[in-house]
């Protein structure tokens, strides 16, 4: 691998500075390990303690990082590189420029504004139960008013550093780096009228296909996880280096190479196809977190962090929903699930009755159980609904009748209550604002990957069919996970598949799939 | 309570210094967390990096404790309490004297022993496992006088700082705070005399008792759990602010007062008694880190925290030998098992077999199941072993045979094999030294305290045998674990039983539950 020749640079600001990220590293994995904790194992009374613990960890993290002498090394660091071009390797010419990345966006950072970011991250997490539990509109008003406040103040000085064109073209990079807002705006108008065409026609289509043999249950909760473990094993997640959880909480990813964290939401005996997909959903993170570079010279080094969000999600995504709804995928699956569940011949159990199931589509009030086709609606409404606050042109109080309308029209169905409707994310509570644009970008990313995967491996569809997910994760690592953070979003991509990102992959992917199979 | 009433001293040195102690234990409660999911939730590939993640946060804490900055505060809080002993109360000044005892124990550290002290203490466990397996003493030996040769060298120090008299008082102040070597000596000299002459007559009356009807397994592992976990809970084990797990490592407690992890064995099947025994002991430590003085404002501070290994081994001992023994416990414990175990009128189930059974004496080659007289013989072993090697009187070469002609001498018995010799304690692997004593000194106010609470609790046994531990638990709480390090040990002893440590109170118990009941 090109990463172990690499000398490295003959700076010593620089070598301080490969130092003092190894060193936060080791902080901030720290910080991951107590954070799973935190949902798997921590009793409730250790709550408050806790809380404080993790953002003491990040204080500390924050003061390594912007120290004098931090600031003082990067500049050293870079005046060598500039001088002394060629004792770079591209590896640590991304390693600088990812540290320089990591002191701009700790250092615009005040202690009052990250004190108030941890206090919402914890606050807004209880809030949320509470008021789904209550269902009180003017709770969650004052409280998300105030985030939008305080997301504006840290967008104002993340726009002032990236030189945003615009407050939320700030808060996007965050979890969207090197996409433009423009851009993503063109391509969601793009997905938005071509899928609005494409909706009616699935629709029109689907009728008839056969009815849906509703899964009969119960199916034990042991055997469902024997299966998400089984199933993400064979994708090629090392459980020697990470685990998969069931937990009260929703879905999340963590840790480190060395020990990825899985939770996924308490199995339903009713249907294993829920817990299923949380897991290869969470194992598609899982892929990419355990094969980032972990060569002990670029441990928690920026360069072998991985990209951000939007590749996140497309890795997720990709295991979930791309290659998790092939018919192939579900012959191979049908056969075994008979034999797990205890059910021969269950009518409902057959590959072409789960395919049946899992590429229904129809109009949900909820994001997370959409379809793959309505899918982008659900982002599309969060989209503009975020820009919009932070361009303020709408308010917090308008968002009802904003969600309300947007699902009328392009669904054609309207939430009966908060719940059904802007209660239903975490999101916003927590102030992760300028992040769901990743879930419908990272889809995109996937089919892109998927098309270019099915040239590259021919008997892509047969070995699924077989079980054997061997060259999908080794082309996964080789053209995604193992370059971490070593290209921009764009020239990976672009390296990966030949083409720019571009949205008419997964236009085609959908065409493909729900109107000529 | 008189924690709540004391003002803050005025002396902004000291009230600095709080502030840094309330950091440094915000990090060390993170190692705890993140040591405890080491043993209970790990992936086995993260090993390596988290014992580097841990060694890195121990040198944190070690470098914020010794800063200059920390030191000169702590010259000026001892200046201020000097000139104005009036304005600090007791909790203030025990605080105060505790920082230094921190400070001094860290400052007496070079980068270079904590390095070898922590790569001992990870490697040793690995290699005692291993030699475990391959009975390599040769092995074993080697390691052994490299660690002896570092504790040495961590002893010297240890005892210009302590002004001990020799380089062993010095490393049993670890443990043991408040003893003196001499002290224990005559204590464990006076023991050894008196169990040398009980012990005999002990066996011999035991032959008049009824034979023992062995257990007739199997246990359900999982009602041996529910077992553990419910009668720790009746002694006051808040679940709510701690757990109970079952690993394949050495049973063991950590965490914090809202975050107390206990870790026994893996339960055996065959025979309930061993996981219960773990669980009451470590239910016992739990008992004490959970009641220590936990008000927002004391949390972390030296004050608040334990008096040691002396006084946790008593709380353990005190719940696993003393009430865990007693016949009372076992009328509680009989109906239940027969119902838990689904064995009702199992013979072997009866009150008077298992009291039979935990109280039967005889000689063993392993410590950790020697019965409730011999152990101490076991200890005394280590201890004179330990005292020797530290004072150049053998080499590490001498202890097997060392071993053996005491085990033959004092029980008639004689390991066949290292395993049940020198092996079978992870400690010296692992640099433990001056650890032995604490656990026939606990045993020893164990039985001074069960000696007192028999007077303050006139209706102890009828307690006891209701399965209702409230009084037991109060009365532990109120004595021992609410003042954490507020007292040395010598005067927390008289303030809860009017007399000082005295050996003279285990031998009363000892001869009252084996000679007269």
């Amino acid at each position: 691998m090109t990463t172990i020749k690499e000398k490295i640079p003959s700076s010593p600001a620089y070598q301080n500075l490969m130092q003092l990220h190894k060193n936060t590293g080791r902080l901030e994995a720290i910080a991951e390990i107590i954070s799973r904790d935190f949902l798997t194992a921590m009793p409730e009374g250790a709550y408050s303690n806790r809380v404080d613990q993790i953002s003491y960890l990040q204080r500390r993290i924050h003061e390594d990082l912007i120290s004098k002498q931090a600031q003082a090394q990067l500049e050293e660091a870079q005046e060598h590189f500039a001088a002394h071009p060629q004792m770079w390797g591209k590896w640590h010419v991304a390693n600088l420029s990812g540290m320089e990345n990591v002191y701009k966006k700790q250092a615009i950072l005040s202690t009052d504004l990250m004190e108030t970011s941890a206090l919402i991250a914890n606050e807004g997490r209880k809030l949320h139960q509470d008021i789904l539990n209550s269902g009180d509109w003017s709770e969650a008003e004052k409280h998300l008013t105030r985030v939008v406040d305080h997301t504006k103040r840290l967008a104002e000085r993340k726009a002032k550093w990236r030189n945003s064109a615009t407050l939320y073209e700030a808060l996007i990079q965050d979890h969207s780096p090197g996409f433009d807002l423009k851009t993503i705006w063109e391509w969601f108008n793009h997905l938005d009228r071509e899928l609005s065409k494409l909706y009616p026609k699935i629709m029109e289509r689907q009728k008839r296909r056969p009815d849906i043999i509703p899964l009969n249950g119960p199916f034990d909760k042991e055997a469902q996880m024997l299966l998400n473990r089984s199933l993400i094993g064979l994708f090629g997640f090392d459980f020697k280096r990470g685990a998969l959880y069931e937990t009260g909480h929703s879905p999340v990813e963590g840790g480190t190479p060395d020990d990825a964290r899985l939770v996924i939401k308490n199995v339903d005996d009713r249907n294993f196809m829920d817990s299923m997909k949380s897991a290869l959903h969470e194992g598609g993170h899982g892929l990419y977190l355990q094969n980032l570079p972990a060569k002990k010279k670029w441990a928690y080094q920026p360069v072998a962090l991985d990209l951000g969000t939007t590749i996140h999600e497309s890795q997720a995504l990709f295991i979930e929903m791309i290659i998790g709804r092939t018919p192939a995928f579900f012959e191979f699956l049908a056969p075994r699930l008979e034999g797990l569940f205890h059910k021969f011949n269950d009518p409902a159990l057959t590959a072409e009755n789960l395919y049946r199931i899992k590429t229904e589509v129809k109009p949900t009030l909820h994001r997370r159980s959409a379809d793959e086709v309505t899918y982008f609606f659900h982002v599309f409404l969060r989209f503009q609904i975020e820009c919009d606050l932070i361009e303020d042109k709408i308010k917090v109080a308008d968002i009802p009748a904003y969600w309300t309308e947007w699902m009328h029209k392009k669904l054609g169905i309207m939430p009966q209550n908060h719940a059904e409707g802007v209660l239903q994310d975490v999101h916003w509570f927590v102030g992760k604002f300028g992040y769901f644009q990743s879930y419908s970008l990272g889809h995109m990313i996937a089919a892109q990957l998927y098309d270019k995967m099915g040239e590259d491996i021919p008997r892509l569809q047969g070995e699924i069919q077989d079980g054997d997910f061997h060259s999908i994760s080794s082309w996964l690592t080789n053209n995604i996970h193992k370059s971490g953070s070593l290209y921009d979003t764009e020239t990976l991509l672009k390296k990966a598949t030949g083409s720019a990102p571009s949205p008419d992959f997964l236009l085609s992917h959908l065409e493909q799939r729900y109107l000529t199979d």
